[in-house]
This record gives C-alpha cells, structure tokens and sequence, in this order.
C-alpha cells in the first residue's frame, strides 16, 4: 500500500482496455499538492499510477519553482528511474557529479544511485519522472509490437 | 535485437549510475529519424533504450505534425504502454473508443489494446511514449526509496 495522498484535479475515464487522466496544462503542474512521508506538504509533485492503473512502473509530473532545490537526496531498493526534463533548466547530483539539464534532457538512476535535484533558472523546472523495476523488460522498440494491417476507421 | 535505426544527435554522457542524453528541445522532436520496420524511414519518432541503457522501460519522444495521422494501428504482446502528451492536441483510437488528448492527458494502454492515433491540430503533437513489461512493478512512489539525511554538498 502506498502512503501517498493526492489531490485528484481530474477524474480517470477507463475502457476496456486503457486509462485516461488529464494532469493539467505543464503551467498547471505546479499546484498539484501531495503529502510526502518524511517531508510533509509538497507542492509540484503528482504520482499517476493510482489514477491510471499503470501495472509496470510509476509515473510522476513534477515542477519545481525557480531557484529551489530539492532539501535531501535518495537511493531505490530495486527501481531504475528516468527523468525527461521537458521546460526549464537545472542540475542533477548524482552521487558526486553534477549533470546540467535542459529542455530535453533525459537521465537514467540506477537504483543504487544517490540523486537530488535543484532549479538553477528563474522560470519552473518541469519534468516527468518514470520508476520502473530494473533488468524487468524483456523486449522494446518493435520487437513487442504486434501491428494490424486492417483499415483504421475513426468514428464519424 | 532491435532493427532500430536512430540518427543520433548527441552523444551520450555515462557516469558510474548514471547515463544522460539530450534529444533535443520539443521543437527538435520533430527533426529525428528512423527507420520502422514496416513503414520504413519516419520522422518524429526517436526511440532512447540504446541511448539510456534503460532495463526496465524503452521510451520514445515524438513529434507527430499538424494533421497528420499514423497509418497503421498495433497492439503489443507483453508491455504495457503510456502515452504522455506535453504539446498540441489529437485523438487516440484505443479498440472502438476515442480518446481526445491535449497537453497534460496520459493515457495508459493494455498490451491487447488496438492502438493508433492522430494530431487533429494545426500545431505539432508532442508526446513521450513509454513501454514497460505488464505487472512488473513490485513497489512504487516512495516505497521503493531509500531516503538520505545526509547534507547535500553541491560541488564548487
């Protein structure tokens, strides 16, 4: 069970076979608030997988405001985690190197890694990051991909 | 193996648990190449494993132009997928449902959901693609991490 509260700003519409959730405009991704176990309050944070059902990782949409740092660093069990950077720009801390990190920046953790984070520019730092359980994919790109070759018939 | 071709347009940047790349700002999305499998050469789409050295996920970042439409739908055999839409707007067609998206939705598909999508916008659709293996997640959010008191020191 995770000890994760959010506030939901948009309800979950499920199908047969997928989620949807809509997590706000990228500006709006800094009010989203949660509460942290060891932090307390947190605003700019938002974990998705309670609302989208996600069965092999855990995504969160983060902004961080200009000039913040985050306050401590941490370590995984088993997770690798990735995090595209998508607006703004900062610098990660990985164990004792630094990583610049921009518009399109993407950096795999291995879990093991010690990570923090911190905002260097005067506008929010957004990015996505994507938790899943390392050495757990079999097959990628298209070798998972099974494609159809009927017409596709958007309803009218 | 994967029969991926990617042009890459920067190099990757390796530390002891880290990797870091750059694919670019979200207008540049637009500007990567590859060769699918069946469609042959594709621009927009550049998928990063090969880049990352990810182990549990393969993530694309695409571009996908103003009223352009992916020819082909697909389902997948063992991973599941999650659609992260930062910029414009289209549809997805998942079975016989639509999904209208624009920046903020996410939408996550079973790997037996058929799949395809569309930009009905005059503005490019930018969206992050990941793949993870269905019900491989054991712990998320923070229950997978190992949380450091330590002072963070950012070096000089």
């Amino acid at each position: 069970m995770s000890e994760t509260k959010t506030t939901v700003t948009s309800e979950t519409k499920r199908g047969t076979n997928y989620s949807h959730y809509n997590g706000g405009t990228l500006e709006h991704w800094s009010q989203h608030k949660m509460v942290h176990p060891r932090v307390g309050k947190v605003r700019g944070k938002h974990f998705l997988k309670d609302h989208l059902d996600f069965t092999g990782c855990e995504i969160s949409i983060n902004s961080l405001p200009a000039g913040v740092a985050v306050p401590f660093s941490h370590q995984h069990k088993e997770n690798e985690e990735v995090y595209i950077f998508i607006k703004g720009s900062g610098q990660m801390l990985v164990d004792h190197e630094v990583i610049d990190v921009c518009e399109g920046s993407i950096v795999r953790i291995a879990p093991q890694g010690l990570r923090t984070w911190r905002n260097t520019s005067s506008e929010p730092l957004v990015y996505v990051v994507v938790q899943v359980r390392e050495n757990s994919l079999r097959q990628h790109t298209f070798e998972d991909g099974i494609p159809n070759t009927d017409p596709i018939i958007w309803p009218a």
